[in-house]
């Protein structure tokens, strides 16, 4: 009954301003803002040069709203920015936000969608600055993320041969989770809620940079594929070992189910948005894993051999 | 024939890197631009705190591609948002850009889009740093501008009673253009082509923030509507003289042809991306006209009368 009584207005009822005003008291306001929602652009402090990045993501193609609650669209868009900040070595500070949407969308969707990136943005310290809204025929969120980093950021192209691979953060959770979604099934919920709120090891970025990461990149398309960024901006070639990989249960479990290799979760799955980066022999920070090597040559290996599907995500594929 | 002869490849044909590939060399290097496209983060130089604003333009809703050229969309994006940075006294630096488009794009249509949006951008030195680039079933362009000022930034709540309103660049051309296009014309050409591309007084902005401009904002939603957001913010009323608008013959033709008043164009048209600034009396800068005064009350009116209409655009309504 709950649910029922809830606001049942759309943008159409409300219209652009109101529902910006219904949505921007979830964003609190942090040291950095200077000037934040309500002037032609805002206004944010920072130490020295600005990391930015953007992702837009598309309903029906990055996130399903019968699969996920708008706070968990919420959560994951950002998610997807903050990390690439700390896959820099860096730390978000601000963000901004565009979202075009049909005009029969419930404001309290577009609340809760706020309010999930108003609590992923915290978990970094930051917040949202300010936005866009206006009317599309499909959801459209466009999340760009401002940040700033205390040590030199750190590239794809620095990997060298004789460096070790490693990783921080859950890799194949998210996967296994949109596997389990994709034939219709809510568990196991442990992938499930992997899929909906990815939890990047945010602070695992600055901590590389700081113990000397050549290259790092986030696992967004998959890790052979990310890696194969890595190792194509480097001019070397990445051998990952699968022993290294010890899979989870939920994994396995899902799996022997949809009669999958879990393993290849973890090497082709995106989404969750782990960290992987090269170091020398010896300098891997506590919290990382060593995962592979980098060798002489191009390409990304498995235990010496191609990998069947390594190519991971594309759009237009 | 040599329309023919181009590359009618789409955005599925050659896929995301491919296309990400083509499009990204119209984006020049500059001073700035510590890191550019291709990691997961970009990294610009920065004099201080960064302002930064972002707009959804959406196919249908913000352009037309049977009324428009990909390069013509390309400056109209990048203008609306160095409007917005001109608007706080600012000078945009970089860009991010997201575009969502169906795979049938051609990628000619996005490659021509991009040198659009580098051009506008060369005009205040600025360059696009990163961007995103994604499938959807509507073509959807979000542009995220950062920019630096050399003075505070200028607000829209500053106006005081007993100060003057001014403005700078052109104001009503693009509705007037509107107009024309809507009803199937391409001419006067003038009209259309300052709706194709708008030629927004760039460095006005930060001329009225050094000369002490107290509130600023720039056209983008009509003339009246923004000055309500100023007389809102500013807790102020705002009186527009019509007299101060001296109506171009390109205009009045429109006007003449469409059974509109062509004064309506100019406070309640849209997209010129003109500037409005208030100013202490004897303070306007060159290059400036005043167009009106602020005064105890609220809201805005034309020669002391409410003006029919003055609500401007919004979206959902």
């Amino acid at each position: 009954m709950a649910a029922m009584a809830a606001d049942q207005r759309t943008l159409a009822d409300i219209g652009e301003f109101a529902t910006i005003d219904a949505v921007t008291p979830a964003f609190p306001a942090t040291a950095a803002v200077l000037i934040g929602p309500g002037d032609d652009a805002a206004y944010v402090a920072t130490s020295g040069p600005v990391l930015v990045t953007t992702d837009l993501l598309i309903d029906r193609r990055h996130f399903r709203r019968d699969w996920s609650e708008p706070t968990d669209v919420g959560h994951r868009a950002v998610a997807a920015s903050l990390a690439d900040i700390a896959a820099m070595g860096g730390t978000a500070t601000g963000l901004v936000v565009g979202l075009a949407a049909p005009a029969d969308l419930p404001v309290e969707w577009a609340r809760q969608l706020a309010e999930g990136m108003a609590a992923e943005a915290g978990l970094v310290g930051a917040t949202v600055v300010g936005g866009d809204l206006t009317a599309a025929d499909e959801i459209v969120v466009a999340v760009t993320a401002l940040g700033q980093t205390a040590s030199r950021p750190v590239r794809r192209d620095g990997a060298r041969p004789g460096q070790v691979v490693a990783l921080a953060g859950r890799i194949g959770w998210a996967a296994a989770g949109f596997a389990v979604l994709g034939r219709g099934f809510r568990s196991p919920r442990a992938v499930v809620d992997a899929y909906r709120r990815p939890e990047p090891p945010y602070d695992a970025g600055p901590q590389a940079a700081a113990a000397g990461a050549t290259a790092m990149i986030d696992v967004s398309d998959g890790l052979l594929a990310d890696l194969g960024h890595v190792a194509t901006a480097s001019g070397v070639a990445v051998d990952v070992q699968a022993a290294a990989f010890e899979i989870a249960e939920p994994l396995e479990a899902v799996g022997a189910a949809v009669g999958v290799d879990p393993l290849r979760f973890c090497l082709t799955g995106g989404d969750d948005h782990a960290l992987v980066a090269t170091f020398d022999v010896g300098a891997i920070p506590d919290g990382w894993r060593q995962v592979g090597r980098v060798d002489d040559g191009s390409g990304v290996t498995v235990d010496g051999e191609p990998y069947d599907g390594s190519a991971g995500h594309t759009h237009f594929g």
